[in-house]
């Protein structure tokens, strides 16, 4: 997928930065206008799951969040939100009602406004259901921005919660087994939680392990990084039930899309209070320091498993499963 | 359609104007964020548009037509633009790329920069082709903000060229007239078109006639400006082939959707100033000054025909033509 945007779409568009802030060269999970003392930080994306109702949210709590931690991963609060929304002729107003109000509720969280949108419809037929594009702004102080390349050796990594609840969530319900593992989604906004980090220590890098999960995210930010990140097996969050749904569905855990869950890159000497910080938040309980950042081999996710064993975490090959996010 | 946006998005999203600008209550082009010096205007659109290659451009150029004429017409200069592309799977990579090309290059043509990118892939069958949101994000000078509601007893409307050749090319296409009608999109970035107005005179506010087109235009901002507007029916610009497939399809011209027209309300004394500097422009050439603003008859637009009778112009009930932008 990857290969196919760089291929396909960057590479027709013309190198460009808008004054001179981080556009499509980063490839993060934002782009930066610098203004005057601070940058607005600027994100988009487009949102297509099936289910549009599901275990633990739906697809407008979804929309939001996936605004808000796009710009929260950078280190910018979230200010404002647009959105845009294509139904299906026919699509339930009472279904439309609820996503917004459920968007709605997401940005009232983080004290974001909605500021405006766009409403089409398609003829029936030609869109299953409904797709919700959103772009969050946010704004942070000049030269604050936290980016994908920032891991430095040394670098601590925090797991902020259970990896992979999104992912199965979702699974479980199209696959027919949800009665089975009763896992809600982790969709959540991660403002509060990334605000916390930066206030108990240096944070050098974060990311929500969205599509791709965790194995996508932490080999984004190694080969940023130009740096190893070595990982505890035993470390790294994941509940029980997500690790049975997996066998059964025959998914890696680590490439499951999480919708509320960060990784970040701390300072070493920060790590624990930055650890403590979070696990004090509802969303960060189950945190863990799941691993360390090398100079050697980089560009290098390495698994110390739990046996004892070493393996390369890739990057996933393809998508797990279509409209997840 | 504006009650449905209004009664199932508008009434469920909290009243809340980021950084005291202009939010959803507007209920204009686009919305701001008060910085220091600047405001920064932003704005997003979704483009469902079918056939997505057409006479005189592509969904790509479009989009991209789509976020700068928004910001343009609230009187700000682009800078920069993201966007998010849904695919059917199966998808040509060629059209994909052509249609990337296509919105790069009107971004270029007004020094805006593509920043940031979303891309996802729907099952076939989810989706027929392709959808694209695109969000402006544009600057301005604080207070410098062209609003919806800014026209005055007294001030010039004036049109920047002929009216519905968009609506028609897509029609025409879709009806299989097109080989009679040889009428090719307006679509292009206004923004030149709208510096250059702003440098010749008093601009008190402007609109693209997009869905709805000039009739839906014109109204919004005599409602929203407490005025009535008076129009010359001999003076609203529309080609005489387009006036035809009107007829042929039981379309109104006033009603057909424009995107590369604006509609301006000038300060009466600079009107002429403002009509000639924008007619040195090819994609003013065609301007007129088609009516006037009065006091009286607040909300109406009153259209003085040919023949020498009055009718009141109404916004439009319906979509004239499904994934016409």
């Amino acid at each position: 997928m990857n290969d196919l945007v760089r291929a396909a779409i960057i590479k027709n568009i013309t190198k460009h930065q808008a004054l001179g802030g981080a556009g499509l060269d980063e490839f993060d999970d934002g782009a930066s206008l610098p203004l005057g003392d601070v940058e607005v930080v600027v994100s988009s994306d487009a949102h297509t799951i099936d289910p549009i109702f599901f275990p633990g949210g739906d697809i407008g709590m979804l929309s939001a969040c996936g605004a808000i931690n796009d710009l929260a991963m950078m280190g910018a609060k979230p200010v404002a939100m647009t959105d845009t929304i294509v139904v299906e002729e026919g699509f339930r107003i009472a279904d439309l009602e609820r996503i917004v109000k459920s968007m709605d509720s997401v940005a009232r969280e983080v004290d974001a406004a909605i500021i405006h949108g766009d409403f089409k419809v398609m003829p029936k037929g030609n869109l299953d259901g409904i797709i919700i594009s959103t772009t969050g702004i946010g704004l942070t102080k000049r030269g604050g921005l936290i980016l994908d390349s920032g891991l430095k050796p040394g670098d601590a990594i925090v797991v902020s919660g259970p990896l992979g609840d999104h992912g199965i969530a979702i699974a479980s319900v199209r696959s027919g087994i949800a009665f089975k593992t009763n896992v809600s989604s982790d969709a959540f906004p991660l403002w509060r939680l990334m605000e916390t980090a930066m206030a108990a220590g240096k944070v050098t890098a974060a990311k929500d392990p969205t599509r791709g999960g965790f194995a996508m995210a932490i080999n984004e930010m190694a080969s940023r990084s130009r740096v190893s990140v070595w990982l505890d097996e035993d470390e790294i969050p994941i509940r029980e039930e997500v690790k049975g749904a997996c066998e059964m569905l025959g998914l890696d855990p680590l490439e499951l899309t999480c919708e509320g869950r960060a990784v970040f890159g701390v300072k070493n000497e920060d790590a624990e209070r930055v650890l403590e910080a979070i696990r004090s938040l509802p969303e960060g309980r189950d945190a863990r320091i799941a691993g360390h950042v090398r100079a050697e081999r980089a560009g290098y996710v390495i698994l110390q498993t739990s046996s004892g064993g070493k393996r390369i975490v890739n990057p996933p090959l393809g998508e797990a499963t279509p409209r997840i996010c």
